[in-house]
């Protein structure tokens, strides 16, 4: 991957996950960065969530130190004191003040940070920024995950060149409500600090949360965006062309994040973008697909490969959303099962078979009763999703 | 069992289920009964639900057929036209008032009724009345349920006894609002419509609505109570120490049937009460247990025997409830495993496993706020339960 200008970059292993992975990490902008940030609305909050909403309100930082293997949540006044003493011994190595570093945490909930492993990582952490690269600090953020989840868009503003880098980490605990659970992007660009905490807020809405793995929404759920703006680019500014760009580019990598997390999501054998349309708003349309998306019923039937549409318009009936049931229509893909909500007969059973055999396919919802339209990415409900999480202590 | 006074009963194969299997049946009053009965909230209703709904608004009713295999759910003008079908072929049978029957069915999803089998069952179905059961009519409305469930108590009014009597059945799309999946409770005791109406919803709310197997509200919920007065006893009308006791009797029953629903939730091996205690309000009590209860994340640690206990704080933290994580409080039956929002440490972890190694459970929250407290009842989340639903229809 090509550099991002003023950033670097490191992640070592601190041991607080199992030997042999990394699980401490760093971001560093060589200046002072824009900051814009979206935290979990859990009312629980881990202790790095705390800490960073506090921090972020200056509009600046320098660095952002993460661990993974425990999330400091539910860890009470020592939690605040033990992500408050990481984000010193940090900026003690880079010589910057403290406020300006961020921190975040995944894991398992209600145990202590590991306070010496943790301090004595920290200079080797600093040590490591010279050779470290985004796509370590992408690995030693993963927990349950499979694969790292990273993703890159270039741009240009005023004849400069600019890259927005962001990593991402699931895979459970993941019904994001203002942000998924750990995201972190970097750019070079200049951008218009006030513009950027407004879109940035905006497209986490329509990307991050917009898919749903579990439905439990996470104490520690942190997507930070970090522009410095070493790029050397006029600021990017809203109504302009540049900004509608970045805007967009930005609006890429959240989305191919997003969709990754999805596609990894714990035990997930299929990727399912579900979308609702006719609602009577955006709003209903939304609640209607992520009930659908919620649904262990209707996820449980996307593993048994099952065109069970009845479980999909039985959630939209207790999503809270409007419908008429002798109006809805259902498609898997582009085959249709349902009009004016009863089956269409035929061969669509064994039609809608097809579909769902696919590891990925789409889900159609139209309401018939309006304008409201939205889109959900989920995934199904295996044996491998229990597994996971009847063992993820031990 | 005690015979009910003036209530017949019977069920046949039908063969809307696979042969081998009861699957159709009738309760009979052979006076007109006074009815009471709660509905699902899902907006996506069941013709015979709707079709129900509108023939209890009269307050009388003779007589209810069910069927199970086939939910008649989402099957447009034809499932209506079918519902009232068989119901007037059960009228015609039985000489009585077609709107005096009401229906009931609980399976499949999006299915025509097979008529034809029905039709032709239903002369069996009148014919074996003389020498049919209560018990019958319990295994009869089975589906994934793997035992029937029925609940009796007796108690006296005016020197009269009387019998209250009720089965019901599960086992998934459990989270009712308003009603669970199917229950029937019939009484000889003659109680005044008006009160009956009053306690039977509320009795419902804190019985049938605190329980959750898997967050689907059913599209057929239907709980339903026919008062009969073949007892002979003077009318029960609120207010009097009659009137407490019929409550109670009446909480009794259809509280053992929320509970044997629990204890049969698909692939369930864990019966558990959340207790949600301190809270600001009732509501934000039952908001708190709910999410705890319908939890994938809690769901899945109680089958793992994980006494994770930082996910049911993280459920109650997006629940809604209002909640100072500074002051939260968590027990596993008795071991205090939480104080102030904190692990208490010591060897709590250990004793708290070993409860969760117990078929069933209680885990209290004390959010330490208010006097607002609830109950619910719930299980875990086990490979079984993806099992089922993933094969549900093959």
């Amino acid at each position: 991957m090509r550099e991002i200008k003023g950033f670097k970059f490191s992640a070592v292993e601190a041991s607080v996950k199992k030997p042999g992975r990394l699980d401490f990490a760093l971001i560093y902008s060589e200046v002072p960065a824009v900051v814009a940030a979206v935290f979990t609305t859990n009312k629980v909050k881990a202790a790095p969530v705390i800490l960073s909403m506090e921090r972020v309100r200056g509009g600046y930082a320098r660095a952002i130190v993460v661990n993974s293997g425990n999330a400091n949540a539910c860890t009470g006044k020592q939690g605040m004191v033990d992500a408050e003493e990481t984000a010193k011994l940090v900026s003690q190595g880079l010589g910057i003040g403290e406020d300006a570093v961020l921190v975040a945490s995944t894991g398992v909930i209600g145990q202590p940070l590991p306070m010496e492993r943790l301090r004595s990582a920290v200079p080797g952490l600093v040590a490591h920024l010279p050779s470290g690269s985004l796509s370590e600090v992408a690995r030693a953020i993963m927990t349950t995950d499979t694969f790292p989840k990273m993703e890159t868009r270039t741009g240009a503003a005023g004849e400069r060149a600019y890259t927005i880098a962001g990593i991402a980490k699931g895979a459970g605990m993941i019904m994001p409500n203002m942000a998924t659970m750990l995201s972190f992007i970097v750019t070079d660009a200049a951008v218009d600090p006030v513009w950027l905490r407004k879109i940035f807020q905006e497209i986490t809405d329509s990307t991050f949360n917009c898919i749903s793995v579990d439905g439990d929404t996470s104490t520690n759920d942190t997507a930070l965006i970090m522009a410095n703006g070493t790029a050397g680019n006029p600021e990017i500014c809203p109504g302009t062309p540049e900004a509608e760009n970045f805007e967009k580019l930005l609006r890429d990598v959240l989305l191919a994040l997003s969709m990754q997390i999805v596609r990894d999501g714990e035990g997930a054998t299929k990727f399912v973008e579900v979308v609702v349309k006719g609602a009577v708003s955006p709003g209903d349309a939304r609640k209607a697909a992520m009930a659908i998306a919620n649904s262990l019923l209707v996820k449980t039937a996307f593993f048994g490969q099952d065109a069970n549409w009845g479980r999909i318009l039985a959630a939209v009936g207790y999503s809270g959303a409007e419908i008429d049931q002798d109006r809805a229509a259902l498609l898997f893909d582009n085959v249709e099962m349902v009009r004016n909500g009863m089956f269409v007969g035929g061969n669509a059973e064994g039609l809608g078979s097809e579909v769902l055999k696919k590891k990925e396919f789409k889900v159609t919802v139209d309401l018939g009763l309006g304008e409201g339209e939205a889109t959900v990415f989920t995934n199904d409900l295996s044996y491998d999703y229990v597994k996971i999480n009847a063992d993820y202590r031990t």
